[in-house]
């Protein structure tokens, strides 16, 4: 047990994602109590997410969990539990396991899919925001070479072997350079019966780019480097339906598909609610400039799930804002808990943003480097290719968490890229039997002599 | 495509385990056509499952796709779907996805576990079989710490730290190790309002002694090296009743625990339901010494569904017996298809029997090694400690199949070793939902300065 005072303030920090885990790191020195509730035990590292949904990774190298992270922090407490409710009056957070009273609350929860109101395209479009959507989406992907294997026409066939990716974002691309390059080197000998290097991945992206938030010349160069690999680049193409069988776009076209991959839109998670702040149409919480929310300066906003302006552009949900925003939050704490001036209103530090789009080739784009107070350093900056690609290697491998994750996704890349082979192709079968359609062909193999 | 005719012979094999997966790769160059089939796409290394279950090791790093394993094998043919009869008139194995004729048929299908017609315990014990069994019991252990934490009696806490493992074979003895040694050291300083080191383990043993498949100075050492570390053995001692809040042994004694293991008893898969055969009360399959199935000889069954006496001894279901029992029934059918004389009945060569008991202790036991052809060279070798443990040690990292996994396993358990961490510390959360019973305790440590 903790030797606290009852004047020990008491922050409790909602997530345990890049957001909540560097606000409270940065509180570890502080006069305060610190309690961080997570629903899960661990901490994902997003970024690479895709790679699970792929076969590259497990889902516990890109975890690690949230107790071994912080457990040399004496003033920190960790509880797994979710919450359904705060209080900002009694300045209660109301968690399935009882009440827990605040002085500073952070609201890093992250963020969702959104269907764009289609939500009845969630059984068929798969997102990909946590482990349990990755690990679904690689069985869904694995399997449908099963299926395809097994399949009796050649439409049921082409339909297995054809994965659709809704949205041209970072994800999307990643999704689609992934799916592509097992297609054409792990998967390649495996099968009796279909070839697998004929599968078709294509982006369906309904703006007139993708990467539309990089610079236009990038895009372009991802487009050309995907597009050299066989995957197809659907632009200013929407998404009109889809169903078990394949996705409609626009103009009535259709593609007869089994897998629909969802990396189009994001919706943040309901922590507005909780506090009944006014949110923008993402149900991100509009944030002062200091991170609180209007009306509440004990209550910070940050990560996903906060919506706020730079320089007339808002700032994306990415690593890089919720982790700075953690840390700026834990500051304005200080400041206030010591009676110290608050910190200037906070300040996004772009190092730049990058996708890796396929082996060996990546995409960088930093439009100015500037010092933390704002200076213009130099810039822009525009990488495409290998130089960019062993950039995002050496970020990502620097900033997982856990030095053994380090190690182990480091080998797992390094035999990827010398062998081909992937170290997850796991079917599970409770997610296959829950989440795969029932499928109907029959052996025509078996009848082969 | 392969280039078969009509006249090469169909050998179908069913199970993708040690057994069939050896079967598979001894016909590689034999004049027949060879089907695997298996409900999974991955084979895995059963013997480490219980360091899956503790947080060891992840799923990956001990399955490997059967197709990858298979895949230079041009003669051979995997097929993901599951087997739900056969019709040995017809000479026809009926699956999801239809029927696939055979001249051979290897049934390799293994086994579940049996509640000795207590099939009301399934819910509150968890067994050990499977990869999704080791992941479930994975997330109960993690869980329960996390339960204990919340928890607002002394009652409830100490019930979640106690974890009450039935059956002292190897497979309960290597989880209670596991536990002991994850509660002392991976977890020792990650809570705050509990002591994971008062963990308590009770091993209960319905027979007199644990390891009982071991000679009795071996089951000496081990309970001697476990109670040392503070796992409770309790012999003599069956289960009478359980719920979801504990135990109740014989005497009733009573021992409250929210998580209980069952290590206790097998039952073989239905296989031999399919064929109508003669199976012994664990259900399985009375073989023939050549592995066939009485009155049709080109039948096999091996590995845990096969049910064969060697020396007046019932022969154990452990890997190594499968393997050899799946060459031996690929040597049988290359013998027929060739017109040559059929080999000897099947002897099984024990190279002894291992369990890791902890850290650095293993036993190792062999009543004599002997030649193939049954001559005896030396024995009885018993060890129990190092030795044992990197006998055990080198002999785990060379079975297992795939060259990535050996480093893989080897890495983890170094860095477990050197580190006392694990790394595998996932709950994921479906997993969670679904399998955790609903607990009932608040937040003391919310109210707490």
């Amino acid at each position: 047990m903790t030797q606290l005072t009852k004047n020990i303030p008491r922050v409790v920090i909602v997530g345990g994602g890049f957001g909540g885990l560097n606000a409270a790191k940065a509180l570890a020195n502080s006069p305060v109590k610190v309690i961080i509730i997570d629903r899960a035990n661990y901490h994902l590292f997003q970024p690479l997410l895709y790679q699970v949904a792929t076969a590259s990774l497990s889902a516990e190298q890109i975890t690690a969990p949230i107790r071994g992270i912080l457990n040399t922090q004496k003033n920190t407490e960790v509880l797994m539990t979710s919450v359904n409710a705060v209080d900002t009056n009694a300045r209660i957070v109301h968690t399935d396991n009882g009440e827990i009273p605040y002085d500073y609350l952070i609201l890093a929860t992250g963020a969702t899919y959104s269907f764009f109101g289609h939500d009845e395209w969630k059984k068929y479009a798969h997102g990909l925001k946590t482990i349990e959507d990755a690990l679904e989406v690689r069985s869904k992907i694995l399997a449908a070479y099963e299926f395809a294997e097994l399949a009796k026409t050649e439409d049921e066939k082409n339909a297995w072997l054809t994965f659709v990716i809704v949205g041209g974002g970072p994800t999307g691309v990643e999704m689609s350079g992934q799916i592509a390059e097992m297609a054409h080197t792990t998967l390649k000998r495996d099968f009796k019966h279909i070839n697998p290097s004929k599968t078709r991945v294509t982006i369906v992206e309904a703006g007139e780019r993708i990467l539309s938030s990089f610079h236009p010349s990038l895009s372009e160069k991802a487009s050309k480097y995907l597009k050299d690999f066989g995957v197809e680049i659907l632009n200013n193409t929407p998404v009109i339906d889809m169903d078990a069988f394949g996705v409609t776009l626009k103009d009535g076209l259709r593609i007869p598909s089994r897998t629909v991959i969802w990396a189009a839109g994001n919706s943040a998670s309901p922590a507005g609610n909780w506090i009944g702040a006014e949110m923008d149409k993402a149900g991100r919480v509009k944030v002062t400039p200091s991170l609180t929310v209007p009306g509440h300066d004990n209550i910070y906003v940050i990560g996903d799930t906060a919506s706020l302006a730079q320089d007339g552009k808002q700032l994306p949900g990415v690593a890089q804002v919720a982790m700075q925003m953690g840390v700026y939050s834990a500051r304005c704490i200080r400041a206030h808990v010591n009676n110290q001036n608050p910190p200037p209103p906070f300040r996004y530090f772009n190092k730049g943003d990058m996708a890796a789009v396929g082996r060996k080739f990546a995409v960088y784009d930093v439009e100015k480097l500037e010092t933390p107070s704002g200076k213009r350093i130099t810039g822009p900056i525009r990488i495409a290719g290998i130089t960019a690609w062993l950039m995002w290697l050496t970020i990502h491998i620097t900033f997982l968490i856990d030095y053994a994750n380090r190690i182990f996704v480091l080998l797992s890349w390094m035999n990827s890229y010398f062998t081909n082979q992937r170290s997850a192709r796991l079917i599970p079968s409770k997610v296959k039997e829950e989440s795969l359609p029932n499928q109907n062909c029959s052996l025509k193999t078996s009848s082969d002599p």
